[in-house]
C-alpha cells in the first residue's frame, strides 16, 4: 500500500515549501490540506491532492505533518490512526512535553513516529540553508533519512528523546520572536522619527551580524560561570534601553516589551550585577525567584 | 593650544576601544576618566592621562565624549566649556532630543559640535567592521573626518540635524536590546530543558542570519504598504510564541517580555491581520491607539 514517497499534511507557507522541495527532489508526493484550494500550485508541479487525510497517509512511506501546532496535528491524524502505512514525521511547532505525548500516542497505536523542528524560514527549504532537527527513535530516523534529505541543508538527529527537537525549537523561537518583535518596534520608532524604512534597513541589517558572536560569548561565559563585561555591561545596556523606551513612549508607541526586558535588567543591577556582561541575565533568569 | 589630535573623555569598554584605535592610527591621544585608574593600560600604549577634563579638552583638535549618557557628558563638559580648543564629538548614547539640546548648548558657548552614534560593539572599533554615524554641521564633519577615520570601518554623515544619528541609534538599540533580552531568555530556557549552552549556541547563531533578510523585507513591505505572508504569518508566530511563553513559565522563567510581544501580536490578530506578515506589526505599532 505504500506507493508514494512523501505525504505532506498542511499547506501553509512551510508545508508548501516542503512539498515543493519533495517534488524538486523527484519524490512522488501526495498533499492534503484542510482547505484544499491551497494545493493548486503544487498539483501543477506534479503533486497529487489526496481527497482526505486518511488517503494521504495510507499510501505514504513518510507522512510529514506541518500544521499550526500539535493540537491541529492531533485533530488531523487521530481519526486516521489505523491507516498509516509508514512513518509519521511531525514538523509542527510546540512544547517538548507535547512532542513526547505525541510520541507516546503514536507508540500506543503502532505508528512509527519521529518528531522534528524546522529552524529556518520557508524559503530555505530545499536549499543548503535549511536546518531541520529530528528526535525520537534513531531507527526511524535512519530509515527515512534519505527521503528527508529532500528538504535540503542540515538534518540533525538529536537523540532518542522525542522532545529534544521541540526543546531546542522553543528556545530558538524565544530569541527569534523577541528579535522580530524588536524589529517591528524599531521600524515603528524609526518611521516615527522620520527615517525612511529602506534607510533604516541598511543599518538594521547589521544587528543580525552581532548575534552569532553574542551567542558564542553567552555559551562560553555560562559554561565557565564568569561574566566579565569586556564588551558592554548590563548597567550600560539598561541605561540605553531606558532612553529607547522613553523615546518610543514619547512617540505614542507601546514600549511594554522593552520595559519588560528593562525590568529584568533592573533586577540584575539591583542584585549587584550591573558591572557584568549580558550573559549574567540568562543565569539570573534561570534561578528561582527570591 | 591644540597640540593633541584626540582627547577621549570616558574610558568604559567603548572609550577604551576608541582610545586604543586612535593610538593604533598614530594619533597623539589624551585620555580622561572620572575614575582615572582605568587609563593605565592606555598610558602603557602611549596615551597621556589628563589630570582633569579641562586639561584634556583644552589641547585637543577633537574631543570625543563616550560616557554613559548625555547627562554624564553635560556633567563633564559644562564646567570646562571655556577651555575647548577644537571640536566636541559626542558618541554617547541618548535620545535625539537630547542630542539636539546638546548641539544648541554647544552653539551657545561657541563650541564646534558634532553628534554621533556607534552602531557596532567595542571590539569592532579600529577594524573594517566598525560603523559610526555622525550628524550636525557638515563643515565640522569634513574638518575632522580624517581624524575620525582612526575608529575604522564605515563613517557616515547623515546631515545637518544633530539629532539624526541619535534617532537611528535609538531605533537600532530597540531591536538590539530585544534581541539580547531574547538571547538571555533563550539560554535560560534551553538550560532549564537540559541543553548545554554550547550545543544551544550552535543553532542560536543561525537566528542572526535571518535578521538582514527580515529587515529588508520589512522595509520593502512598509514602503509598499502591502503585507503578504508568503514566508510566515502573524497568527502562526503568535501561536508559536504562546507555546514558548508557556514553556518558560512552566520552568519558572519570567516570560513577561515575550508576553508583551504576544499582546501586540494578539491585538494585530484581533484587528484582522493574523494572515499578514510580521511587517504589519510595525505599521500597527506606529498607529495611534484606538
Ligand atoms: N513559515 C515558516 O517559515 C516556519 C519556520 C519554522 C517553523 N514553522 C512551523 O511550521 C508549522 C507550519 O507553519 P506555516 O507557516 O506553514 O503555517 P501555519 O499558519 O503555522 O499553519 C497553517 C497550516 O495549519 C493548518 N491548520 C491550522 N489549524 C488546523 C486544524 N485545527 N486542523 C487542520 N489543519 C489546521 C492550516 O490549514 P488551512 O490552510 O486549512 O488553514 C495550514 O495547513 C508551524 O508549526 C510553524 O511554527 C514555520
Ligand atoms: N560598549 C559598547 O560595545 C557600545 C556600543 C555602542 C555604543 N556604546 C555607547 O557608548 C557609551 C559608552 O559605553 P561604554 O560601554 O564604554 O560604558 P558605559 O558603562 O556606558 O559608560 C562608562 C563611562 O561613563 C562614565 N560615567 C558614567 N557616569 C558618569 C558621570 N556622571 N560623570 C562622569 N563620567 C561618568 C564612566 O566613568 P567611570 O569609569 O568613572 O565609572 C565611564 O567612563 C554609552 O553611551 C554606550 O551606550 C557602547
Amino acid at each position: 500500500m505504500t506507493d508514494t514517497d512523501i505525504a505532506i499534511l498542511g499547506l501553509g507557507p512551510m508545508g508548501r515549501a516542503l512539498a515543493a522541495a519533495a517534488l524538486a527532489a523527484g519524490r512522488s508526493t501526495v498533499v492534503w490540506n484542510r482547505t484544499p484550494q491551497r494545493a493548486a500550485p503544487l498539483v501543477e508541479q506534479g503533486a497529487v491532492l489526496a481527497p482526505s487525510a486518511g488517503d494521504a497517509v495510507a499510501g505514504a512511506r513518510v507522512t510529514v505533518a506541518c500544521l499550526l501546532d500539535y493540537s491541529a496535528v492531533r485533530a488531523c491524524v487521530a481519526p486516521v490512526r489505523d491507516r498509516f502505512g509508514g512513518t509519521l514525521v511531525n514538523l509542527s511547532s510546540g512544547p517538548a512535553a507535547q512532542a513526547r505525548a505525541m510520541a507516546d500516542w503514536a507508540g500506543q497505536h503502532g505508528i512509527d513516529y519521529l518528531d522534528g523542528a524546522i529552524l529556518t524560514p520557508a524559503p530555505t527549504i530545499g536549499t543548503p540553508a535549511a536546518t531541520v532537527l529530528y528526535s525520537g527513535a534513531r531507527r526511524s530516523y535512519e530509515r527515512n533519512r534519505r527521503t528527508l534529505e529532500a528538504f535540503g541543508g542540515t538534518g540533525v538527529h538529536l537523540g532518542e528523546d522525542a522532545g529534544a527537537a521541540a526543546a531546542y525549537e522553543m528556545a530558538l523561537l524565544d530569541v527569534f520572536a523577541m528579535s522580530v518583535g524588536g524589529l517591528a518596534h524599531a521600524f515603528a520608532l524609526a518611521m516615527a522619527e522620520g527615517i525612511e524604512p529602506a534607510a533604516f534597513a541598511r543599518f538594521a541589517r547589521g544587528i543580525g551580524a552581532m548575534l552569532p558572536g553574542m551567542a558564542d560569548r553567552f555559551a562560553d561565559q555560562l559554561t565557565e560561570g564568569r561574566f566579565p563585561a569586556d564588551i558592554s555591561s548590563i548597567a550600560s545596556a539598561g541605561s540605553a534601553m531606558a532612553h529607547v523606551a522613553d523615546a518610543a513612549t514619547a512617540r505614542g508607541i507601546d514600549a511594554a516589551p522593552l520595559r519588560a526586558v528593562q525590568r529584568i535588567v533592573d533586577r540584575a543591577v539591583a542584585a549587584g550585577h550591573g558591572g557584568d556582561s549580558y550573559a549574567r541575565l540568562a543565569q539570573l533568569l534561570g534561578e528561582p525567584a527570591a
